[in-house]
């Protein structure tokens, strides 16, 4: 058990055919300014960024732009509806999204209410059928139900994205057996979103097969935001390295036939 | 809170006197050869190497020898007490090592019983005693208990070494408290000592502001153990960047004043 | 924090306007036979007992019957659509319920897939729906996930029953993040359905403000029934206690300014 | 596995020949007055209490005495050292509790540093064999050490109390893996002391098989002391029952040779 007899296969990182080397994607609009965001993304070794097209200035030239620090010639641009709370709201930002960048492959998320930011799994599910329709190849944000997950991936999303925990909340993974069932049943890569805190949260996000993790406040919120994303791109390379070499098997001490026997 | 407001002093891993860049110390005896083991501390980025002076040939020129792998010159050998029973044993396994290689930076342990492999705690501080006066650098394994822990550095430990959890059982860190305790209270380094079993292990020892890891099993019971030495590289760096970097706090969003607030 | 400001206000456990002193509802099926059964819901002090229609002999009087052992005359039946796959087929058999023995309080669930036993939340929504426009007081099994709870509730739900960890796995609650943002949201009652294995997750359960929590397998499958019964009806009350009481706050002994006060 | 086949023993709570009902042990002096102190002795249930000599008046006629609202009649008192630092301080306050009440039953506990309250095991231990020899029935406050706690056990202890959490921290068991290694080698009962914030954590101490639990903060800090005594009495007999029942089996849903095995 634990792993140790299964050969796990080193399959690349691929979403909706295009493949990526990195298996952190960073996130956009937390940062002091667009300098300390690029400046995270060099150091967290991305090559996605997930923008939130609604915050982050993208067309107006009077302004200061993200493009002109975060260069889309390097990183893949992944449009998301941060703030968006139905699904047909969802589907007219990236419409936009998609005429001002010609990106169509996208991050899908319909929050439900603003405390906890959890998605609301009924709008995101139908905004997702919207938008596949739409020819828009589908990263979709939900919660980590593996049932609703298999529903998305039926309806044609490119990635699962289960929450590890509430957006900006830190508190790690809350449920990693979720997590796992939503791996061992996916045909599209799963990348765990939002509620990685520090380096130990993400390592064991990959570690539990994950294609890849995607984090915002983690980096931006850390008291030194570009240490820290070094921090986790070794933690994403760590984890990652740890599944496919196979874990030694946990080895309990305690008589066997003990009731601690499942305690620990 | 969350160490947000602290700025963590980024000292080097500095053992009597000798500083490490690396913060994985390996262990030998449980590989499958000694080119194995020699092929993992390379992968691990290794310094320091720990070897059972009892269980592995470093005298005898008839049999395969471990520095015929594993190079003195190129690593510091760490000898230690692996299969002493009592302090009289562990001191005269040690003067035997020093005079065989002239080591004098060594790792005490006096284990207790077969089963769980805990140290005795009086033997152990009965033999740091008789090192320290016979002019030994001692690093010391020991419980997670941060009382003893302070007794050790007073009789003269070089290095206080908590075990996360019984020797090869690979159950992660059982009492992540009281290893803080340690660190915060001791001026020797910490590093802990047993018990790591995967990459994320290692990173969360890191990030309680341990100065180092050791581990054996984790890595040589891998299915994959050179992969598992690599990922073991990058989750100790990802856990010491993590830690310097400073974590984003932690925020409940379930009610503050409810009774899930100490839940999570 | 941790609660100890709020007084929190002692509510009846009331379900489409029943109350029941028992918070603790026990299952039927999985028992040697029926006597065991009956001495386990004594045992248990339970008031509810749920049923599974389409697995127990409720009608055939030339077979054993539940009623002859458990009665319903001292027991509330709680009719449950285990083994449904579909809204539809969940529909059908609570009907068929309501004709057998006027039960029109009903325990809803619509499984997936027959490996995890989690819910299907877009095909629960069917039927609750469809339940509710017939007439029917329907507490639903579902995930832990705060909008769908939410969603139900709104659907007309008389109760959520968020799942711990799946059917009969005794793994104890996976997330009780989750399970205390739906307490906090609730307006009607909460009752943690599944998951639970031993006394300590029962009290969590109902620490976390839950109004009740509903088992089967960890009663059923102890090596004691009866005792485990027993267990568990005090396990309730010292859960449902110990939340009214408020518990004393957590106090980090570790430097609070330190990495360590997030992590304990 | 889990406990499921080996059946366990229902051995009464009996320490240095004194056999109690109750499991449950409760502390004095941090309540508002002794009336209340009282009060929640008797919602315990407790048959013992422990009364630190050094600061509850005990002699001292024309200051309101703890012995005249627990009786000593009724409840078994149980003198420790609280508030002592060496061996010597503590033999010097058991002697003088002996002279004043006849009591030879005590709890030794010797602290080291004012912060984290913990044991130093090395003064206890002097202390411990001084007290023995000195014809006391020792029950010892120790660290959840295993060794150290059969070393106690060999110099004479009547119990060995390990602590689940620092004194007044409410934080609840932080190493269940120690405790329970500590209940299968011990022949003499073992009591969880100090670390217990509410009702779960006491029913997990009992379910790992510890013959009684000792506690003071969680119910004396407790928003309704006597309500969260009452949880507590409830909790002890819970975790007691749910340990002698057997609890179920522990099920993996995941696929039991993936890497998801040892992490549930």
């Amino acid at each position: 058990m634990d792993g140790f007899e299964r050969r796990v296969e080193d399959k690349p990182f691929t979403v909706a055919g295009r493949t990526f080397t990195s298996r952190l994607i960073v996130g956009t609009g937390k940062y002091a300014d667009f300098a300390e965001n690029a400046a995270c993304a060099e150091a967290a070794g991305a090559e996605v960024v997930t923008v939130a097209v609604r915050r982050v200035n993208l067309t107006d030239p009077t302004q200061p732009m993200l493009v002109d620090h975060v260069s889309p010639e390097r990183f893949t641009f992944l449009p998301n509806t941060a703030g968006c709370y139905t699904g047909e709201d969802a589907v007219r930002t990236l419409r936009l999204a998609r005429e001002a960048g010609g990106w169509d492959l996208v991050k899908l998320e319909v929050l439900s209410d603003p405390k906890t930011l959890y998605p609301d799994v009924f709008e995101t599910m139908r905004a997702l059928e919207m938008l596949v329709k739409d020819g828009f190849q589908v990263m979709v944000y939900t919660t980590s139900d593996p049932v609703t997950a298999k529903r998305m991936e039926e309806a044609g999303a490119a990635a699962i994205m289960p929450l590890g925990a509430p957006i900006g909340s830190g508190l790690g993974l809350q449920n990693p057996l979720d997590i796992r069932l939503i791996v061992e049943q996916s045909e599209v890569p799963v990348v765990v979103d939002a509620g990685v805190g520090t380096a130990s949260d993400a390592a064991l996000a990959m570690e539990l097969g994950c294609d890849a993790v995607l984090m915002n406040s983690a980096i931006a919120e850390a008291r030194e935001p570009v240490r820290m994303a070094q921090a986790m791109k070794h933690a994403v390379v760590a984890g990652r390295e740890a599944y496919l070499a196979g874990r030694m098997p946990r080895r309990m001490y305690a008589d066997p036939s003990s009731p601690l026997a499942g305690l620990i």
